[in-house]
């Protein structure tokens, strides 16, 4: 499978999993050199057993590219990632990947009496509706790729698209989840003494659009901070898409805050907020940057976006629904 | 196990998770009326299937309180608990337990050889180092509390301490897993038109400190935004110690922002926060408020607390270091 000069791509194993399918969708699309015997892109794709694994590989040049995942619609933000990427001192991300979370059923392609369903027990759960519909017992595995691999002649096993060329077996049915529409963004890391040739390549082929993911560490603690932070970028007009905090340490109100905005860290506007946020004392690290494209922009949450949340009230609201909903 | 007039607990199951013993935890010291026959507060816990599950019967008046976990220092925020506390009408939360996330190993007391280590993946996984010193196999379950409730003779079960006195088995080892100072907080959840009384239970208990979670759904999106939102607590002098974004549609920048700030909504600073951002046209909802206690302060993240994050960079840095970091 691999040529030499191919792209070597780490991500967060085992095989078979969505992180799987998002590595190979990357290399696919980017591969820049080398072909295979079959005609595409070279590339070598290596199961990892942690994210720090990946990042460890990504930073020794052991791969050029590492794979995870870094943000759901249904669970926000994979949290042990993103802390990862924030104690990981060479690494950067420099693309993302979105994909659909559907899993597919699969069959032996000799498979007798269908007797079970098996999946990893979150598999289960999600295709809950697939599985009663079915009316046989349920076999837990370890991993969705596991229950795909070991599948008996009586198995039907739930595992994403990928698992079917993977393991050799039949599509019994598509898309079984209970609930569509969940999307999962997958960073693609480098060195960061790589990133910017890779960032050129992309400007090369046209990208003008960024989003930049900005870790900041304030020096001084307290009341006003996060103001301060979030007014910095008000001022220079450059818009906040996300922000979350995560504790350093919760009892003396240390935190760390991960921003990400709508511009490359070089643009003008971007380089004076970086700037009054460096003049203030802030501590400051690129996590990762992404052309703004389809992947970023298509991972709407799970609430109903035509509505504020049920049992919010406003300004003209009367008193007892105010109290009620505030709890004055 | 039921006395009329005691607590009814409702709690996201199965039986035998932390969210079970988190659920006991939080009722054996806040029941307020009726014994049992062991002289402890009469408490009934029920599991139910979903968080959405746990809503609708605290919602329904067919339990007093709900108990779901909502945030942990590994994980940051469950996020569909968060999204499902944001969509539900009737319930707020009142009060929170934190536990720490523990495993233990128990096998059954007419034991025989020991042959194999069963756990749901994910405990199998926490615990990587016992597993692996026990030399034996492993058998994934569909829970912990699967595995420990399954046992057969020659297993070694892995889950929480309520494990033990739930299914009778014998305590083999304590604090299995591989890293410890994980912890999570859960949400005691009441109807909203119930909270005023409890927490005035807590007022009379001489609680003086509160953290309030607080939902806020500008009218008008764009740059500045989020700015103008932290402004608004800067400008009162009231703390924010967490803050999220949770996308209604990405796409349209339209999100809402989870704040948990350290004052009762109640409290003057609050109110004039409230006021002014109602006065802004934001939609506002308290989604909860708990006395400032060890719990939530206790839950530090998992990064180093002594310092920032690795790669970052800081205005007494040189051009080349502050390039490297930021990506200029």
């Amino acid at each position: 499978m691999t040529a030499p000069g191919g792209t070597r791509v780490a991500y967060l194993g085992p095989e078979g999993t969505f992180t799987h399918q998002a590595a190979l969708q990357w290399a696919r699309g980017h591969a820049s050199s080398g072909t295979g015997d079959d005609g595409g892109a070279a590339v070598t794709a290596e199961p990892l057993d942690t994210v720090r694994d990946v990042h460890d590989v990504v930073a020794a040049g052991g791969a050029d590219v590492g794979v995870v995942a870094i943000e759901s619609s249904v669970e926000g933000y994979v949290v042990p990632s993103l802390d990862t990427l924030l104690s990981s001192a060479d690494v950067v991300a420099v693309d993302e990947v979105a994909l659909d979370v559907s899993f597919d059923a699969f069959v032996r392609p000799d498979h007798g009496e269908l007797t079970e369903v098996s999946a990893h027990p979150h598999g289960l759960a999600q295709c809950s509706g697939f599985v009663t519909g079915t009316g046989l017992g349920t076999a837990p595995a370890s991993s969705n790729a596991a229950a795909c691999r070991d599948a008996g002649p009586g198995t039907i096993a739930l595992g994403p698209t990928i698992c079917g060329e993977l393991y050799g077996l039949q599509t019994y049915a598509t898309a079984v989840e209970d609930f569509r529409g969940g999307r999962t963004r997958f960073l693609a890391l480098t060195r960061r003494g790589a990133a910017a040739a890779h960032l050129a390549r992309s400007r090369a082929a046209g990208e003008t659009d960024w989003k930049t993911m900005l870790a900041i560490t304030p020096s001084v603690t307290g009341p006003g901070v996060l103001a301060r932070i979030t007014a910095a970028f008000g001022d220079r007009g450059v818009n906040m898409s996300s922000l979350i905090t995560r504790p350093l340490k919760a009892q003396e109100s240390k935190y760390v805050f991960v921003v990400t905005f709508d511009e490359a860290p070089w643009a003008p506007g971007a380089r004076d907020v970086l700037g009054d946020l460096l003049a203030a004392g802030d501590a400051l690290k690129t996590l990762g940057l992404f052309p703004a494209g389809a992947g970023f922009r298509a991972l709407d949450g799970v609430l109903d976006p035509d509505h504020v949340p049920v049992g919010s009230v406003s300004a003209k609201d009367e008193a007892p629904a105010r109290e009620r909903g505030l709890l004055w």
